[in-house]
């Protein structure tokens, strides 16, 4: 194990806050910050990925450093790449820029690279150490981290009930349960995730836009760059081709997938694509779409669905997280569910989560947790 | 509003914590701390009410104080009671002590003496104040409160629930849900109360003892004092006359209550009582089933029922409060709900809840809230 600092610390705390600030941007890029600490303790460089195809943290930490990075420690979220993918390798650039140490958070989660960038620093004589903050930083990129790992987004359910745990009232209605802010928190999460997926029953149901309105976010200018501002792509399931055009959420021109088994012919406008997933028991495939979805390079699905999907899901063990946003209200056995599954006969049936978060967001608490599968 | 000094503040805090060490023993009276400071700002006695019966707080203080008292300052988290009840007036005793000042959190709830007591100190020529940490203070004797001014107890629903609201399987399995630790809170909750009730659904399906496990509380001896602890009476609403003399919580020689609409003539232990409520349209009345706990001078009722009878609380508009278990756990649509109610029409007619505490135990979430009725 490395050992660290507390001037270490500091410094890498401070490329993980530099890092978020790409968070609604860099898909289907990690977020990376980088801080550039010279002999003297003296911060001269501090940069963080925008978005895919732009410069790289350490790109933006060394302009700003210039002749000041010789001989200082970079401080860097994820191990350095050494790859050339859209930018040149940031090994490289430090190597030239002569610095003297490089520490990272973690190694690149991809298998088939892990490593390879701190190896190359080490050979040119740079000295190396990863594993500070390694929590931290694997907290920021989680869906990319899984994504290199299993081919597989991160997926994070969506559910929003009262206390009784009732998504709506039996005649269906369920606007609003929860409170302004909880919407605002919902929007954030769409906007920092890479697609946004829903069950046809939903866009059916509630004709949602699925999108992110960047002025619902309650951000300031300074975190939103409006010109690199991008609308997660929108995916609907759809078993049985129930989908029309006329559906809001396939109306803009931002981009649209529908997956069903077989094609649908109506005339869908030209953002809207569609892709054909295998057909098992009368349903989709989900283990497949997740893995078409991953192929794709979506690191991070969002879902907001029903009792129905939701449940399958749970019982595929395809849900990563969920986040539950729980308001002050009771309404009672008649209302809707939150996961429709088969029915349990055992308790040791009950699927288990692990808290990850609790929060309260207005009036309403926001709820996060693993989903524990043996 | 009076003023009040830092002193005076660190003072009402010391009191309260001592008026809690009250809290499993002074049914029905109400949980009360005193300390007594001199002139140099020294404690010169402390004391707390133990169980009814036996001496008030302030008298506990004065006897530690001695001739100390003479002058000094008394912080009492409960106007001094100025009647005779089964010990002598606590307003006497502080004049008779000579304190020059008297400080109460609160006045006395009762509206038919509220204040009388701090007019005779006052009278006396003994400056007193009050509201200093009053929201504490009432936090310490709801229930004693809320009998003095409306003649009926307290009520707090508990539940417990996996994430989705479900409070057992469809089988009826329900053990556990919740962890250990939140099973001690509920037996701590219980042994805080005046009285636990059930409905004789609940009782008859898991056969609950109702009662208070000292051994399960995890409190130290210091906290507990053996020859003080009592058991809460056992409530169990039977308006069909039910219960049989077989079930646990009616098999032990601690006190229990069956409330039912026809006497039941089964042969019951001696300390088994019943009373006959009002029947209406074929249920209990449960706003007289509280009115008359109220009048037994029972301050706090703990309820622990299934869903058909938090479902009827709710409906009467009786729960105060609802304490929710929530356990780290999926169930699924097919499980148990919390509270059976007419199915509402429109969003606006769910319940309100407002947040009170909410805190981890064990892994458990443990969510308290008011119930809001307009």
């Amino acid at each position: 194990m490395d050992q660290f600092s507390p001037l270490d610390s500091q410094m890498m705390a401070l490329a993980i806050q530099l890092a978020k600030r790409g968070q609604y941007t860099t898909s289907p890029n990690p977020n990376v910050g980088c801080v550039i600490v010279d002999k003297n303790g003296q911060i001269v460089g501090q940069g963080w990925h925008h978005q895919a195809g732009t410069p790289h943290a350490e790109v933006h930490a060394l302009q700003q450093a210039g002749t000041l990075a010789k001989g200082a420690t970079a401080y860097v979220t994820l191990e350095p790449c050494s790859h050339f993918g859209r930018t040149p390798p940031c090994a490289d650039a430090l190597i030239k820029a002569g610095v003297a140490r490089v520490v990272a958070a973690m190694v690149d989660p991809n298998p088939l690279v892990a490593g390879q960038g701190l190896a190359k620093l080490n050979a040119a004589g740079i000295s190396t150490a990863h594993g500070l903050q390694q929590v931290q930083a694997e907290q920021l990129n989680r869906g990319f981290i899984k994504r290199m790992q299993t081919g597989r987004p991160w997926v994070t359910v969506k559910l929003a009930a009262s206390l009784d745990g009732k998504t709506a009232l039996a005649n269906g209605q369920s606007k609003w349960i929860t409170g302004a802010l909880a919407r605002q928190d919902v929007q954030r999460h769409r906007a920092r995730s890479c697609a946004i997926l829903s069950g046809s029953g939903t866009v059916l149901a509630d004709n949602p836009l699925l999108n992110v309105r960047y002025n619902e976010l309650g951000l300031d200018e300074q975190t939103l760059l409006e010109k690199e501002l991008r609308q997660p792509l929108k995916v609907v399931l759809d078993g049985r081709n129930q989908l029309t055009p006329d559906l809001q959420c396939l109306q803009s021109t931002d981009p649209s997938l529908i997956i069903n088994s077989e094609f649908n012919p109506l005339p869908f406008f030209a953002n809207v694509n569609q892709w054909q997933a295998p057909y098992v028991d009368n349903k989709l495939d989900l283990a497949a779409v997740f893995d078409y979805l991953g192929k794709q390079q979506l690191n991070h699905i969002w879902v907001e669905a029903g009792a129905k999907m939701a449940g399958a899901l749970l019982q595929s063990k395809l849900i990563d997280e969920l986040i539950l946003y729980q308001a002050p209200k009771l309404m009672g056995n008649t209302g809707q569910d939150l996961f429709a599954i088969e029915p349990l006969t055992d308790m040791q049936q009950s699927y288990n989560l692990s808290w990850t978060d609790m929060r309260q967001i207005g009036p309403d608490l926001k709820l996060s947790a693993k989903v524990l599968y043996d």
